[in-house]
This record gives C-alpha cells, structure tokens and sequence, in this order.
C-alpha cells in the first residue's frame, strides 16, 4: 500500500515512523518547508530533518530536535565569539547542516539533497520536501511581521498570531517527484500536526491541492489525523493560534479545515464527543487512543490511520 | 616603537608573537590572504587564523594548525554523511568560521572582520589582511593548475611547482588600515615564512611595494629573516618551490628575492658564510639563532629583528 503522509516536524515524524513500521519503503514522507531558514550561512531544515532523524531513530526524543547524543561545541565557540545566536546547533548536526549547504551551493535540488540524506542516513522511507522554491512562513503579531523561527523558537511562541503568510508561495510548485508520489498513492495521510504552519503551506503550494482532489477523485482515502487532544494541541502553539486566527481549537475545529479534502479524520477517544459534528462535514470520523508516546503506539495509532483508509493491518 | 609585520601562518605567527612580547599593542601583522578558501560555504582564512590563534595563546603547537583541545565531532558527522574533505576542520574551529562567514555575508569588510575576532579573542595586537579583495593562489604542477590549499593540504604538497599565480591580484589593493599602517611604521619586518606563497601575495597587491618602498625611502628599516636553514625549509614546501622555480633554496636565494626591499636580513649561524654575499646585494646580513621552538626563543628572535631595525632591546 503506497502511502503519502503531508507532516510537518515532530508529530509528523512520530506518524511517520508509524506508518514507516507498516509499509516501509511504500512510505512518502512531504514535509513542509515554510519553516527553513538561513544561519550562519547553512540551509537548515527543522521539519524535513526532525522527521529524517527520527526515521534514521538517530533522533533525541526528550529534547524533541536534533540528534541525540549531541555535543555543543560549535554552539560554545559561538558563543565564545560573541555570537547571541537564539537557534541551537549541536555539533553532529551542524554536519547535516554544512553537508547540505555544500550540496545546495553545487545546484543539487532541495529534493535532491532530501533524496541523499535520506540514502546516508539509511532510511527506507522516502522524505520529499513539498517544493524545491524558497517558502517562508511568517507570522503577524503585535510587534510586526517575524519569520516563523524567530517566533517559534527565539520568542517562545509567546506573541498572539494574528495573520500567516508563506512568502515565496506564488512561485512554489510541487516537484515532479511530490506530484508522481501522489498519484502513485494508495492512501494520503495528514499528520496531527499544525494544521495552520505545518500543513497549511504544503497545501498553500499552488498545484498541490489539485493533485490531493484528483487523488480523492480517484478513489483514493486522504485521512487526516487531529493534532488536538480535548481542545488542546500536544506540543506547540497550534491551540492558541487556531483560536487567534478565528477558528475553534478543538478536533472538530480542525476537521472544519480539512472538510473537503479529508475523507476521513482520526480524533483521540477524548474527542469522541465530536464524531456527529464531523460526520455533518461530510468527513467520517474514526475514533482511537492517538497519543504516540512509544514505537508501539506509533505504530498502532498508524495502523488505525491505515485501517481507515481501507487497508487491512494486522 | 611602531611595527608591520608581513606574514603568512606557522612561522609568521611564531615571530609574530615574539614581537608582540615587545611591543605589543604596537604590532600590526599583515598576513597572506592567498591561501583562504571557500569549503562547506564557508570563509576559512588558514594564515589569519594561525596567526590570530597562535597570538591568543589557543593554537595547538604540536599539530601547527588550528586550536588546542579541539575535538571533531562535525568532521565525523560529515564523514558519515559521505563526505570526503580532505581539509580538517575541528568543532572550535568551526565556530570561527561560520562567525566569520556571517559576518562577511551581512557585508562587513573581511579587514573589520579581522579586527573583530582579534577583539574577540583578546589580541593586543592587530591583524589585518592583505587586502578586502579575494585573492587565490594556485600553483602549475604536471597535474595542471591547483589551487593552493588542494596542493599544500590535499597533495602534501608533493607534486613539483612549475609556475605560481595570484588569482584576483591585479583587482586588489592594500586596505587603508594596511596604508596607514605602514605610514606610520617605525620598522617593518619580512617574517620567515614562504617568500613564494606567503609572503609573494602581499608584496603583488598593486599598491603594496610603492607603500613599502616608500616606508624605506622614509628611513624606516625593513628587516626580512631567512625561513631557509643550511638550504633546507624548517616547515613547508619553500626549499623544493625556490628550486622548481629557479631560485637558489637557500638564505642567500631568498636574499636575492627582498634585495631591493630589504635593508636588512636576518640568517641564521648557520648561514654565517652566506653573509658576505648577501651584504653584495645591498643588504644589511644579520646572523643569529633564528630557530623559534618556544616563547623565549620567539621573543628572542624577535629582539634580534627589532635590534637589526635599529631598536635599543633589553
């Protein structure tokens, strides 16, 4: 069974790493990457290499980035020189950092250099960034226009959200490879994660949403799993946001979003409450325990997520 | 007493820091930008940070490059990922070269550059490029034209020099800080370093020599020390480079090279017999112990330069 998951970073890769355990190499991983950025001069990638990492389970999942075992040196020296750098680089790290940015100063596509990565790390898995063209997210807040990082991670995801935008978004396509993976689907996939900056620039790429509704047309099942838990989301500012950006923080609020798109969306038992709501939408809701704190429940919160697009999982 | 030092990196860095325990906040060193190279998108200057990390007292005698205690976590990293580097970069190390390359990408000048790591790292002296511009060497063996560091590093410098050239000189020009330092030198001094490689790019910045020549029409003496023992280079390729070019590898062959510039030279006494005819060529010689194997023999190198410019030293 060929199956695309849509992710963005940690609660992507915990699917994917589900899903990985069920259908291995028949898994295509699109990642957002409206969550770039530049520093230093390095191409760095936080959703493509937190989903990349955890299928390589090279990852470090106290911290929830990054690699673990990591040391700090670089990050040290750094600092030693004055550096006041909010981003934190561990040292193994900085070498998929400075590996990719060689790779990408060459003219190696972005798709090109996921491609290589993912051959390095070994991971049977294909992970596809959602366009090779530069996409930025950005977010209005009371102090203005900041890029998604300097949100997310130099200011806590502190600020109010009051509008998103994904600079660069008119130019962005699918690549060749994200447009074959999708037609080539038995299943698409929506991971629990942010529903507004993780998957809302994946289907912000012109042409992407056509492509999932001639797949949906098709036949094909596209299940979305809820990032929020009792009206909560797991990690993350996505509750907050999806409230200050007008919407209702709770599994139906999300399921609203994906109504035309999703065929059917996965809700944790605690929002079983929900399923008429979002049956109303047009959408089929399937109920189960979707907190994916180990292999284990990855993997079997992925196989309900496969059981509702039809396949048959042991 | 005001002193410019030119220099490229080991030995340059050696007497650099003999003269600086003499004069100190006095001491400009102009090193060799020749040898910088792009490698991972980043700004790696091999001379500047010999010299700048030998004269913070954080360079790591025993490998001649780079800083003590340094660890290679990212070189790993990097290894891992199929990358093949035949250049070492240590993690310390690396923070200076991607603080550097940020700095250089906002549009700082690479002379401001230079100053603010010398501030950075406490230096009491200052260290200026030989020029904002880029300059590359690269050397004609029988494999063809190679870039400096591919043929010092990459192929230990064992292929023979057939030809060398400075990539980008004839656009460079001697920063105003370079100018205005050696307008207001008491002495200048030729450090013991390759007068090809190290010291050959300095004197070719268009601008540079008619500075220096001025400086000696001024009565500012200029003192080069040998970096040829008994015919033989104490570090590097120099000796085997002034044959395969047509010099003499020797402290008179290297004489010959500053006669013109110098007022005076240092050999060592070990070259005693070379200094009558070193004196024929207009040049003051001056024998002494020129080895520099620790602080006090630096600093003792260095009086010896500092006396043969005229200076009263204790």
């Amino acid at each position: 069974m060929k199956v695309v998951e849509l992710a963005g970073g940690v609660g992507g890769a915990k699917l994917a790493e589900g899903l990985a355990a069920h259908v291995g190499a028949d898994l295509t991983v699109v990642v957002n990457t409206g969550d770039d950025l530049e520093l230093h001069g390095l191409s760095i990638w936080p959703d493509h290499d937190t989903v990349a990492y955890t299928l390589a389970g090279v990852d470090d999942e106290v911290r929830g980035w990054g690699l673990r075992d990591e040391t700090w040196t670089v990050m040290e020296g750094l600092s030693a020189l004055g550096d006041t750098s909010w981003f934190r680089l561990g040292d193994r790290d900085l070498a998929t950092h400075l590996w990719r940015t060689d790779r990408l100063r060459t003219g190696a596509r972005p798709t090109d250099v996921a491609l290589e990565l993912g051959a390095a790390l070994r991971i049977g898995s294909t992970i596809l960034p959602m366009t090779d063209e530069p996409v930025r997210t950005e977010v209005l807040t009371d102090d203005g226009w900041l890029e998604f990082q300097e949100y997310f991670v130099r200011r806590h995801q502190e600020p109010e959200v009051r509008e998103v935008r994904f600079r660069g978004i008119e130019a962005a396509r699918p690549t060749p490879e994200v447009l074959a993976a999708i037609d080539a689907a038995d299943a698409i996939v929506i991971a629990p994660s942010n529903p507004i900056v993780s998957i809302g620039p994946i289907l912000a790429v012109p042409g992407m949403a056509s492509a999932l509704a001639a797949a949906r047309e098709r036949g094909v099942p596209v299940v979305a799993v809820s990032g929020i838990i009792g009206g909560k989301a797991l990690k993350g500012p996505a509750d907050r946001m999806l409230t200050s950006l007008g919407h209702e923080s709770s599994a139906l609020g999300v399921a609203r979003l994906y109504a035309g798109l999703a065929t059917a969306f996965v809700v944790d038992a605690a929002d079983a409450d929900a399923t008429s709501s979002i049956a109303r939408l047009g959408v089929r809701p399937v109920v189960a325990d979707t907190i994916m704190s180990d292999d284990a429940a990855r993997a079997r919160v992925a196989g309900e997520v496969l059981r509702a697009a039809g396949a048959t999982v042991a």
